[in-house]
């Protein structure tokens, strides 16, 4: 009888500590070592369960409490990447409070944790840097206030007579106008394949990616609205091509026509990349599509009624690929069976990973050099 | 006995049914009334305390706990603004996961929430929008990879021969070089002030603020050396004078001279406006300092070697503020003082509120129209 006082007695008293509420001790997390191994650490002295997700690993990692209440756990070796990830405390998904590094999401952001390289083409490197430059206007076409990113390549200079071709790069679903740049680090892709003589030097755009709003205020649900979603994927294309084109045309040096203009995204973006190219080759000769989603809303016949026997004749690419580990890799090699049928020429490859941005960026890479040469 | 038994049989019950890690219930969080109450929420079904922390409030908000584990609190009313927020558990300061508005910072990154009002100087209306371009460099002064944004105003133009004066902006320490546009939306103030011809159009660029990176990478105790602080302090002026001043001067159509340059910023960076802009009158005419901290690390003659009896004849303008909760209410009215001392003219204001960004929107809203006049 004592013993059992005893043991309530202490499970009290540790909970009124709790209840005080000390400063939690100091932690420190992620810690990346040398080899590629990350510690991720957590304070959460009364948290019965906490688990580490982290993006491409195939499932969450146990975490450990020690007798300070910090939770760790040590995840790799991990390749040089910039990995997002999420602490899940008693089944909430937490920012990591030890880390301010960031994948920022309109629907879900997470921590990020960054493995050097210099090699890697997204590393900030000693070469001559583009600028981004953030465009905010009201979009009539789709009833909403809008933006978008340019990137204009080292020694830029709207006084000086060069033009450039122009990619216009899409985003997925739940990203933010400033998902290519802030997460997919294109700006640093573009600083390093021009450096050294990969690509050549173009104009990038990169709109935000939403014809209806309503899809991100609905979240992933909006899918199951098949009239929602294509409507979401039909204004997009209609505000891109009447209202953006000509803002970045006014403004920016660019080269005119089909032949220096191209299209490329990934996901929700590989769609609308794909829906706008395929059926407008008047203003597009260059198309890329990365682990596209949302291909699959009607057949691909009714998808892209502008494909016929004239499109091979306009197209210079395109350019379809996906991770192996993705979930839309059956709709991606369905939608080039299809392309088959119908005799259109297209380049593809499948790469090992999921439907993540560690694909995206390795995507993006290999697609400029193909472009405009 | 029986009883005893009992109680630590459902303890270790109800630990057990934590363990499972079912899935949390979903929540709503911020929840903004019409009447601006906020009502906060967060799943956390094993804390033994949380609470909620707003910016500008006195005390963080005790939350109360429901039967599914969720942790609320109703807060206001608040008048319109964007508040910062930490759901603090068991002492861990917590982004909210419910939420993707944030407040960026490089070494404390906290959740925001936004009670909007047309009429503030902050929002989004419906008027022309300038450019935000942001600019990635190489700071040889400084021994870093630093940066720089830049906003252009509406219908800027580089091919017209119109040249506009330049305010450079300073944020505060903790600050990234986004602290202005992406938590003080100055963009958007100088959108709203120009459209009702209250501000002249005017270039803003907005830089890194800091001389050596080892106070970032040290955090707060940074301030408690005093030679790293100076050292910072200095290199930064080194850096804005010799690196991104000719660059911004190079690039984009600005007036030169010191008459159509200004420059001010918050807290550090309202130190770094006074030592840059006092020191160097040459180069600028207008100064503006918001709750400056980093003023006291020597006494202002040491400080301020370049006050003397010239100062009133090349000023234009001298213009301090602070938040009478401030903790930096003191050193300011002592330097207001110091000022007097040296007859050094200036426009000062004190307005309510602490050491927060509510506070330097509007203080940037009150100086602007003042500048270039």
């Amino acid at each position: 009888m004592r013993k059992i006082i005893l043991l309530v007695s202490a499970m009290l008293f540790s909970l009124s500590l709790g209840l005080l509420g000390q400063a939690p001790p100091h932690v420190v997390s992620p810690e990346v070592q040398s080899d590629g191994h990350v510690t991720f650490r957590l304070a959460a002295p009364n948290a019965a369960k906490v688990v580490v997700n982290v993006e491409g690993q195939r499932d969450p990692a146990p975490m450990q409490k020690d007798e300070n209440g910090v939770w760790t756990a040590t995840v790799g070796p991990l390749q040089p990447d910039i990995y997002g990830y999420s602490l899940i405390a008693d089944g909430v998904s937490l920012i990591d409070p030890s880390n301010q590094l960031m994948k920022p999401n309109l629907l879900f952001t997470q921590s990020a944790v960054h493995i050097p390289d210099p090699a890697r083409s997204w590393e900030v490197s000693d070469v001559p840097h583009g600028e981004i430059h953030h465009h905010f206007y009201h979009s009539k076409v789709n009833g909403f206030d809008s933006d978008f990113y340019v990137y204009t390549p080292p020694n830029y200079d709207p006084n000086k007579k060069t033009d450039y071709p122009v990619l216009y790069l899409l985003h997925g679903f739940s990203d933010g106008a400033d998902g290519w740049s802030a997460v997919g680090r294109a700006n640093f892709i573009f600083d390093n394949l021009i450096a050294q003589g990969k690509a050549k030097p173009m104009i990038v755009v990169m709109p935000l990616g939403y014809g209806d709003y309503e899809v991100i205020r609905r979240g992933w649900t909006s899918w199951s609205d098949k009239e929602l979603a294509l409507r979401n994927l039909s204004k997009f294309t209609d505000a891109l091509l009447g209202e953006v084109l000509p803002q970045v045309e006014a403004e920016y040096r660019v080269k005119k026509g089909r032949e220096s203009r191209a299209i490329a995204g990934l996901s929700m973006g590989g769609a609308e990349s794909l829906r706008t190219g395929l059926n407008h080759l008047d203003q597009f000769a260059w198309i890329g599509a990365f682990s596209s989603g949302g291909i699959d809303l009607r057949d691909f016949s009714a998808e892209f009624p502008a494909v016929d026997t004239d499109t091979n004749k306009k197209l210079k690419l395109l350019w379809i690929a996906c991770g192996t580990d993705d979930g839309l890799i059956k709709i991606n090699r369905d939608f080039k069976s299809w392309l088959k049928s119908k005799d259109v020429k297209f380049s593809d490859i499948e790469t090992p990973g999921a439907h993540t941005w560690m694909v995206w960026r390795r995507n993006l890479t290999a697609l400029v050099p193909l472009l405009f040469q």
